[in-house]
C-alpha cells in the first residue's frame, strides 16, 4: 500500500451551503474583551442566514451584536482525520423585525446560555469557504506535499 | 415528567485539563487579515501545552506564530445538546528548541494543510475555562432560566 498524505481540497460555495444546512451545531469565533473566543452553539438557517439564539445580557449576546464574527461547522473523523469544514464570516445583527422574530421562534433552536430574554442573532453569509480534508496517495517524489 | 432547561455549569480547571487531554481535534480561533477565523486542527499536549503542526508558509502558520489565539475543544450531542466545551487562550509560538522539535515529532500529529516544511506551534494555557452543557429540571417559577 502506498503511503498517503492529507490534502485540503477547496469546496465550491454551493457545497459549503449544502453542508451548512445539514448540521445543527457550529462554533462562533468572536472577540470578548480583546481576547479571541470560540464557543459551540446550536444554529439554524433563516433565509440562508445563520441564526443563533442567545439570552439578552449574556456575554455571547454582547459579543455577537454588531460584530463581524466567524462561524465554523465541521465533521472530522478523529481516527482517520477525514472530513470537511466550512467557514463563513459576516456582521452579526439582532433580529428586530417582529415577523422575523416569529419565524426565528419556530426554528429548532435552543439557547445554551440562560438569559433574561431570548434574542435571535442573525449572521449573514458575507464570505464562505470550505475544504475537504482527505487522504490521497503520496507521490514519493513530491516532498512539498507532506 | 417536568419540563427541562439547559444550563451551563462551569468546569474546574483540573477538569478542563483532563478533558483537553482526552481529545485530539480542536478548533483554533485566530485573526487572518483582520477577519476572525475558526479552523479545526489535530492537536496533542507537550508539557501541558497544546501543540499543533503546520506547514511553514501556510496561512495558519503565519496567523498562529506570535499571536494570542483561542483554542476550543468540545463534545456535544447534536440531538440532546448535552456535553461540554473547554476554551483556552495563549500566545502561540513556534517551537525552536531542537530537543522540543524532536519530542513534538513523536506526537501523534498530522498537518492538515500541506506545506513546504513542518513546524510545530505551541499554545501555552494562559487562561482556561470550561462548561458542561446539561439538562436540569425546570423550576417553573424561575422565568429567568429559559
Amino acid at each position: 500500500m502506498k503511503p498517503t498524505v492529507h490534502e485540503l481540497q477547496p469546496l465550491a460555495p454551493e457545497e459549503c451551503q449544502r453542508l451548512l444546512a445539514e448540521r445543527s451545531i457550529g462554533r462562533v469565533g468572536i472577540s470578548v474583551g480583546a481576547l479571541p473566543v470560540v464557543l459551540p452553539v446550536n444554529y439554524a438557517l433563516l433565509d440562508g442566514d445563520v441564526v443563533v439564539r442567545t439570552g439578552e445580557g449574556t456575554k455571547l449576546d454582547a459579543a455577537l451584536a454588531g460584530a463581524v464574527v466567524a462561524f465554523e461547522v465541521d465533521q472530522v473523523d478523529p481516527i482517520y482525520h477525514q472530513g470537511w469544514s466550512v467557514l463563513l464570516q459576516g456582521r452579526a445583527t439582532v433580529i428586530a423585525d417582529p415577523d422575523d422574530i416569529d419565524r426565528a421562534r419556530r426554528l429548532p433552536l435552543r439557547a445554551w446560555a440562560p438569559g433574561a430574554r431570548d434574542r435571535y442573532i442573525r449572521i449573514p453569509i458575507e464570505i464562505i469557504s470550505g475544504r475537504r480534508i482527505g487522504v490521497v496517495p503520496r507521490d514519493e517524489g513530491d516532498l512539498t506535499c507532506r
